[in-house]
């Protein structure tokens, strides 16, 4: 059974820190190994590449077959089931049409010295896009981070999925040919990652890596930061979900284990003004898990990091409580979600009203799914076409505004010990 | 002398390729030491942010003193020069002036099915900022990272400053007053990045940390990284000059200059179609620098990472150069400067026409000074009010719109093995 908590009981404090401080991931020490395989990608290209996918994945390869060729990718496609393809299509169309709207205008204006001042935004040259293999090969995570790159204009998505003993999941093909990316490699880990930040005769270095990935690929990915960029660094995904007691238990005791299903460390809170009400979602959680494929991860994850908390004025104490929670996925179902989501601050996305269930946001609203985790939604974003464009601030001075400016720039680089800095403007005021 | 590379030459793309890759910076290995100081702040709070402080700042505090009182602050402000106050008043209110432009909108909109989708900003509650001690500690980098997290919303703004031996700037204190710093704290280090991110008695934690510092304050930022936001990494500053023979050498070799004094590890690169030019820039730079107080630091960086590249052809040749170089600053002085700057992608800031000497921007400009080093304009930008501010994703559905997506969610959920997602949909739709 998941930890009661109750506003009013005077340990509330302590334990809601607790439930805070939970660490729900063991972060395996793999950053040695790491380190050796980049070296030797770095180091050796293809050569090291094929050795690590032989070794990893039981997989021979050669320069040759590195890459998933067009008839293998169109046969994925075509082998798709008609409704899967139109379920995929529809997902591809709204989450295009929704980030359409997140593109950045560029900025140029003149100020009342004559300095001319902007922004111009341009999209990064060329994107990596991490794919798992396996269970966690999701076609609905490929479109969401494939999508907002070629949205921002992103010439060229290159994709790595590893294919242990040679399988590669066609959904995922099928979904990488509906949001065009443009070259895909059947290899994945650390390898992968280092050979997308530093290229091989192969595969052409990118400018930035982004997906999903086991502890192997994030620490890949932190070490070639710099070299490249990356996006976040996921963790294991949590949802928040405040609810009075007019909601039916067994709508949002299914969100609960929507969220549960997905992994073991996966955490899901229930935040209610309703005792009874937290009693009958938890009775309904316990009826569903019985019939769930994947009930024993359900389980484990509602068990241990699982949590009701009860208060007793959701509009007083509930925002604060997910300010702090600033969880990745928050749903507000009640009957004036607009009241609360009013008084809140920290959530990587919400989903207002008892007819949303964070699922529709996981595959088919438009909205991404790929969304700051373990508290990050305080100080960081979802995935969005912001994370494939980059600015370029402009500055243009007329020879007028750079006397008007001069001076205060010369006194300032002065103060600081600057002295070039000094002459770099008075040498063009002759000063 | 800066080495001379002429595209016209046949082992240029070689040169080209090591200037690219040339490491300006040692990498101290200042992991370990900083994992301990971090961890001992985490656990010991004020007593261990004191310990550290005395030992390598030589300065002996107590919980009461750690804080910079208002009547200090207030002294040093009002012990600056009128000139200075005055320079460094423009630079605010041009700063303030320029980032209020950045505040990005909110976005609501229904969708023809009846599906409510958005975006929401806002600010990040809590930021500590980072201001090295020495001779690194510009009044200037307190305006530009302080400026645009007050024009996002930034409630508390914690500044902390190494203060070896007691010693304070005092043009650091009065323009941390000048930009509306909240709290000010004596201490640096990978213990004040360490109090700033897990918090102390008296030090209460932030949600995201910026500013520069040396090698044991970067390593501190990437630890704590994921428990608190960070900025970017900062390395060793940099410009790009292009520029034609119609230049007045003395200028351009001014602003070459300008970047060299900062640090031995900068570098300056003048790009031009005129060798006679190139000569005339690098004579007028030995001039110069015979002048210089830093000379020493400006020769170091100028005959180690300087370099003159001339290219036949300049609107052809330079903006796949300037590409490749993804150089933090970008002069253009050139008749048409928007020639050039239109088929050039990288670049963190870019100053155009003969009367925009870069050390405009880091300064009075109006623009931010803190930019992508080390080639990551590629993919990254400069500080803007976008650091400060973070986005909730909105949906919203009606019972219409959930009974027109449902089913698409479902098949999807369905071929990810995620039943419990399927169900969460279908339980709204009696399926």
């Amino acid at each position: 059974m998941p930890q009661r908590l109750n506003a009013a009981e005077p340990d509330f404090e302590a334990r809601f820190r607790d439930l805070l401080g939970a660490k729900r991931e063991a972060s395996a020490d793999v950053e040695a190994t790491v380190r050796d395989i980049v070296a030797a990608v770095r180091h050796d290209g293809d050569a090291a590449l094929i050795a690590y996918t032989e070794r990893f994945d039981q997989l021979s390869l050669t320069p040759g077959t590195l890459r998933v060729g067009e008839a293998e990718i169109e046969a994925a496609h075509a082998a798709t089931a008609p409704e899967t393809l139109e379920a995929l299509t529809l997902a591809h169309r709204r989450i295009a049409s929704h980030h359409e709207r997140q593109r950045p205008r560029d900025d140029r204006y003149e100020d009342a010295i004559g300095a001319v001042l902007g922004s111009r935004w341009t999209a990064v040259e060329s994107v990596g896009l991490y794919v798992p293999g396996g269970a966690a090969s999701y076609p609905s995570s490929v479109l969401m981070n494939a999508v907002p790159a070629k949205v921002a204009g992103v010439e060229r998505i290159a994709m790595v999925v590893p294919a242990m003993r040679g399988a590669l999941n066609p959904l995922v093909l099928a979904a990488a040919r509906i949001a065009g990316v443009d070259e895909i490699y059947r290899v994945g880990g650390a390898q992968a990652i280092a050979a997308l930040a530093y290229g091989t005769a192969t595969i052409a270095p990118v400018a930035k890596i982004v997906g999903p990935g086991n502890a192997y690929v994030a620490s890949a990915k932190r070490q070639v930061f710099g070299t490249v960029g990356i996006d976040m660094i996921a963790g294991p995904s949590e949802v928040l979900v405040i609810a009075d007691a007019d909601n039916d238990p067994d709508w949002i005791a299914a969100d609960l284990l929507a969220q549960a299903e997905h992994d073991r460390s996966a955490q899901s809170i229930l935040l209610t003004d309703s005792p009874a009400f937290a009693d009958a979602v938890e009775a309904a959680v316990e009826r569903q898990l019985a019939r769930l494929s994947r009930a024993e991860t359900a389980r484990a994850s509602w068990d241990e990091f699982g949590a009701t908390i009860v208060v007793s004025d959701l509009l007083r104490e509930a925002p604060p409580l997910a300010d702090r929670l600033a969880a990745e996925h928050l749903e507000i179902a009640t009957a004036d979600p607009e009241a609360l989501f009013g008084r809140i601050r920290n959530a990587g996305a919400v989903f207002l009203g008892r007819h949303t269930p964070e699922v529709i946001g996981d595959y088919v609203g438009g909205s991404n799914h790929v969304l700051p985790t373990a508290r990050s939604a305080r100080f960081s974003s979802g995935l969005s076409v912001l994370d494939f464009v980059k600015r370029t601030s402009i500055l243009q001075l007329s020879a007028g505004a750079l006397r008007a400016l001069g001076p205060a720039a010369i006194e300032l680089a002065h103060v600081e010990g600057l002295d070039a800095h000094a002459r770099s403007v008075a040498v063009r005021l002759n000063l």
